[in-house]
């Protein structure tokens, strides 16, 4: 089908073409409402008429950038990276990815489950919701989507033909390149000027040349290390859920990388959610809440992820008969162990970019109070250095929670 | 153009409809001859009748395993890799690629220099030859392939493209991961079972699981890091070479991958090659040019590349004031140090597959008499183990060179 801009009329006719979404509705009489506040794409909520509670989403990427206009192009291929991800992911986590009923590269179109009882994760922290299934639920969806998409459970055929998919997506991964590792360290036009200013914790952190080695150490890791199929971009916004369901969405950003890479997203955006309980509400048995969560997510991954790996142990890596029982849990654990300390490092990277790059995170740069948020930022930053220049001496969970403790003592 | 099988009358035909070719010889009577000794391609040599030192070489792959016949099929597609590499290379080190006359990815040929001064290093390094421009050439060489086509060097968009045109190279990738890595090291039908058997050698190899956890710890990074794009297969017989020139040959083994493995390939053959003049020739004067040769062209890399780096210093990686230079300087020499003992380790596993594994090198393998055969076996071994074990806390090029002079005294 030849691609074609949807709007809330055509959206409908587009549908009635697709019987599976059909099959779902069980009725030609739908009505659309153009719903979407994100920045990159139109997102159109689409129910039936006589039976409101039957809805779905339906998202579709111009080649432009949807919040300025046709005058910022953005390629719309970005779509066909989501595509691909939601669908690889909906077959190894299906309880964590919105339920797919249409997808179209040609149209860079999808057309998938309506979370009308879910709430993005970032709103729901700040609100201080405790979420029930959470910890256990993101573990779960860590674990299954970067083991059985690694080396250490495909073949190398297999392998190479998902990097074949993925590998074109270099326009994402290169905002990752310059706004996650790079122009939020130094001089940027497209930083927080206003912040950056005459701010001499900003001056410290760009002058900061042995946490600069360590982030080019990252950034090369984020750049060449094709561990297995990452989200890209998996912070508190990109996770909608309620007591009952965790879901992922938006996986645009999605490549063959570092293993560590999605896990240290979103432990940057808890711990930054922890420094905004310190700073603004204060509320100690929250903050107890998001470091339990943390303590639990990264635990619970580690023994999903070895339970899987025992499970499955022959691999292109690993051929029946090479090395004894005892010797290769060794081996697995040392492995484990680097995928947490690779994730402590890319959290620190991303914590720090939140602070003067140019997106900033609700639960910091929204603090309106400015001797608070001034407060808050420097809590961010000395956590994320010692994340930054630490990560690789890292060995227990309770490093981890040492460093973020420390650094946040009022 | 349809694929077909050349003979030595059919690749004559095929030459005349060539421009590039004809306009090299200058005449149209040309004569071919098979010499391809190999176990994979038809080679021919063709020269003109009249002119016979206007000779070129004409390279086919066929889509089976020419030394067996049709009933062992192999993707003839590996001579799309090997010429794709050759252009590339061609671009980075023109002078160590033999020149080019004509490709085709579609009849799987290549048309290229005869290079009948020259000589196989292997063969070279049995017969005690001192290449006079070596260890100058082919450090060039190293640092020149591998620098540029690397992130330090290409921008993302490039790289990607380089992976893009080299990622589906499954079949000779798996080659090297089940042999380099894996089967010469268990109990395997492909294995040199006659020297296996009863041996304790291959017993105590077999059985060094401190060994295989480094072993696997190597095999991951080759399958997993993308770091640049490599010929992957540069042992002795790659390379032939005079006093004056040195040229690279046969890279359908190139991927992107980690660094250290061409150097590894390298040295674990050069290694090899010192071997088997400790037991066989006991010359000294010989032994010691090796290793000189072994340290130059280690030391020369390092330098060359880490020049080619202070040249071109901005790239995808790093971005112009975002580090100072100290700290710059600092960051590359410990990535340079990083590719050495990565390239250590790779050699460890390379030497040591060429004990027991299914392909065996003549400065081993080759040796006649038993017993001295078994003093190489075990020397070998015991520097590869070194190799493996101790690759990651090499410092100096003196650490490489007392690894191998330590387990070489007779």
């Amino acid at each position: 089908m030849k691609y074609e801009i949807l709007d809330k009329n055509s959206v409908i006719d587009y549908l009635l073409e697709i019987k599976d979404v059909m099959n779902y509705f069980c009725d030609k009489e739908l009505k659309a409402k153009e719903i979407g506040d994100g920045n990159l794409n139109f997102v159109f909520l689409v129910s039936s008429i006589k039976n409101p509670e039957k809805a779905l989403i339906v998202k579709q990427a111009v080649p432009y950038l949807r919040c300025i206009g046709e005058d910022f192009p953005l390629d719309r291929k970005r779509m066909t990276f989501e595509i691909r991800a939601l669908i690889e992911f909906s077959k190894l986590a299906s309880s964590a990815i919105p339920k797919l009923h249409h997808t179209s590269e040609d149209m860079s179109v999808v057309v998938m489950q309506y979370l009308g009882e879910h709430q993005i994760l970032r709103a729901g922290l700040l609100k201080q919701h405790k979420y029930l299934s959470f910890s256990e639920q993101i573990s779960s969806y860590l674990a299954n989507t970067l083991f059985y998409t690694s080396s250490l459970y495909l073949q190398s055929t297999q392998k190479r033909e998902l990097i074949d998919q993925f590998n074109s997506n270099t326009e994402l991964c290169k905002l990752t390149e310059d706004f996650v590792f790079t122009f939020a360290f130094m001089d940027n036009e497209t930083n927080d000027n206003e912040n950056v200013k005459d701010n001499k914790l900003a001056k410290k952190l760009f002058d900061d040349m042995q946490f600069k080695q360590r982030v080019l150490e990252l950034k090369y890791k984020f750049m060449t290390q094709s561990d297995c199929l990452l989200h890209g971009d998996l912070h508190t916004g990109s996770i909608m859920l309620n007591d009952k369901e965790t879901f992922v969405i938006d996986p645009e950003f999605s490549f063959v990388g570092p293993f560590g890479f999605d896990i240290g997203a979103l432990l940057a955006n808890l711990v930054n959610n922890y420094i905004h309980h310190i700073i603004v509400t204060e509320n100690e048995e929250y903050q107890d809440w998001i470091i339990k969560n943390i303590s639990d997510i990264l635990c619970m991954f580690n023994h999903k992820f070895l339970k899987l790996w025992n499970k499955d142990e022959s691999s292109a890596l690993i051929v029946d008969g090479f090395i004894n029982k005892d010797s290769l849990m060794k081996y697995k654990e040392n492995f484990v162990k680097s995928i947490l300390r690779d994730s402590v490092g890319f959290a620190g990277c991303k914590m720090a970019r939140r602070v003067f790059g140019v997106a900033g995170v609700e639960d910091i740069r929204g603090i309106e109070d400015k001797g608070l948020r001034q407060k808050a930022e420097s809590m961010a930053i000395n956590i994320a250095k010692d994340f930054v220049l630490k990560y690789n001496s890292i060995n227990e969970m309770e490093d981890i929670i040492n460093i973020i403790k420390d650094n946040s003592a009022r």
